[in-house]
């Protein structure tokens, strides 16, 4: 059973995977396996290759055969485990509990295709709809208190399938960077009664040097303190907190943004590995005045070094300005 | 001149550097170039490649001459200058500094020499005294707030030159990841009425299980809560906030363990890329009951990946007391 344990100081929660540990030798060879269509458990014809699919999205065919346009399966090496008892526990000065949460893998296409940029929308936007699907099930479990979606594209940024997929895992805690944001939002609606997000969405669409795009539900902006070069966020214009509660026009819209963004990605930065993450507010909270939910993409072009892990402090090489230009003037 | 941004959700500060821009073609031929002795500009006899030094260990030479062990040199390339006014700025609903701060190459030794635990204890140990040094020459400047060390050992840990250096920047504020650890102590300290890390390093040295070395000073660690396999902390026994007023024989011991833990690594995990840094306290407070410096070393292993950015949670494959009984038992 993982085990997840408190740092004294902090207070930031870590994963520890006691059951399948790795030992010195294991880390030199973590390396991608390129399999192929012929050995990837993604493809169809090789359902039996994952764990039984809790959601998938088809035209009449049995669930685990083929004739799916989307799958969502369990992960097969999860992280956090359904099963067992959410208990704290001491450990002299140490907190620790239970791993359990639930790690699901989302397969956004039968077709053995690496880039989210040479999906159709429709199946991008499918990923956004199994997404909100899940967290509706998932959030029924009331020890799931924190839902994440995320997405490693190439092994630099994590990723260890070359299949077009992403991840989804559902925490007992609300973990740390997540409610800094909540929190920092709530100072700022306490002083000024306005949400920041909805305030940044405003600036940057009338100033516009560091906006990349714009439909009538989003704003998709290199953000004024990115971290990273060419980390991009796409806001929606409408307040709302909870992913799962967005609009049908504006998920139909972020399918469309996000693979405009990927495929300006892969134009500008020559399909760069990257990290797409969706923020949203926890799952068993109700409606959050302050928070506004949103996703985050990161290509991978520099190394977080001593600096970054020291202090928490960026160095950004590439202005977002400059970056907000190149991706805007990407034709694709 | 580099622009400090702060983010204005979780008030995180971020170096843009606004002056030599990276593009995007710039980053597809980010790799490290092999210099060797002959082209290095650490190496004796190519003082005149770096700016001049700030400060030397030599034997009676002139400065930027050979004939130093250690030479500590602006970087040539910094984040940060220590030219122009502090003037803090909006910008709409951000806000904004001057890059004013201080960025420094600490070269570690004149032989062309990749290893910190290849180099005599002394060397190690000089690192150090050098590091106390500078702080106490830069806190002199009532803008720096603050003054990290790091290392980056290894292309993969961020290092653009092999021979072997460390890094030193002073920055106008106190980062947040900091002020995280200085809150978090602090309000242990407010419940406990004692330091956190005192706390720790009692738990550890009597529990044993995540115990690496012991010294008549220090007291090296797999931290209970390690965001990384094999991540290590060295907490000094004798409670001090601030690395600079260290006693003599804590630094001396400071040196042997930090060379005794890098050979561990270079054994178990066969010269891996980490990095090395010291956490201490801001250095215009004066000394802090609640808050302890110390040094974390990180293996590069694993690939920080989009549920680790989303959530600021990491997944650590290798629990703390296997990483310590591999290191524990490395003969060095």
């Amino acid at each position: 059973m993982p085990e997840l344990r408190k740092d004294p100081i902090t207070g930031r929660w870590v994963i520890i995977a006691t059951d399948r540990a790795k030992r010195p030798t294991d880390f030199s060879r973590d390396q991608v396996t390129l399999l192929g269509a012929a050995n990837c458990p993604f493809c169809p014809g090789h359902e039996h290759k994952t764990p039984p699919e809790v959601l998938a999205f088809r035209n009449g065919s049995r669930p685990n055969e083929p004739g799916w346009s989307l799958r969502v399966v369990p992960n097969k090496f999860p992280a956090l485990r359904v099963e067992g008892e959410l208990s704290r526990e001491g450990e002299g000065l140490y907190d620790k509990m239970n791993g359990v949460g639930a790690h699901e893998v989302i397969v956004e296409s039968p077709e053995h295709v690496i880039s989210l940029g040479d999906l159709p929308e429709k199946r991008v936007e499918d990923l956004f709809w199994a997404f909100r699907d899940r967290i509706n099930d998932l959030k029924k479990d009331r020890r799931l208190r924190y839902i994440i979606l995320f997405k490693n594209h190439g092994e630099a940024a994590g990723a260890s399938l070359e299949h077009t997929h992403s991840q989804l895992i559902a925490l007992p805690v609300v973990p740390k960077r997540v409610q800094e944001e909540i929190d920092g939002a709530r100072k700022y609606h306490e002083f000024k009664e306005r949400c920041v997000y909805c305030d940044i969405a405003r600036q940057e669409l009338s100033e516009g040097s560091r906006l990349i795009l714009e439909t009538e539900q989003l704003a998709v902006i290199a953000p004024y303190a990115a971290r990273f070069p060419f980390e991009t966020w796409i806001l929606p214009k409408r307040h709302e907190s909870h992913f799962e509660n967005a609009e049908i026009p504006t998920i139909q819209s972020l399918g469309s943004a996000v693979r405009t963004v990927v495929r300006k990605f892969d134009k500008v930065l020559e399909h760069p590995p990257f990290n797409l993450m969706v923020h949203t507010a926890p799952v068993q909270e109700g409606p959050i005045v302050h928070y506004h939910w949103h996703v985050e993409l990161i290509p991978k072009l520099t190394r977080v070094a001593g600096f970054e892990w020291g202090t928490g402090f960026y160095i950004n090489p590439t202005p977002p300005e400059e970056a907000a230009a190149f991706l805007k003037d990407a034709r694709v």
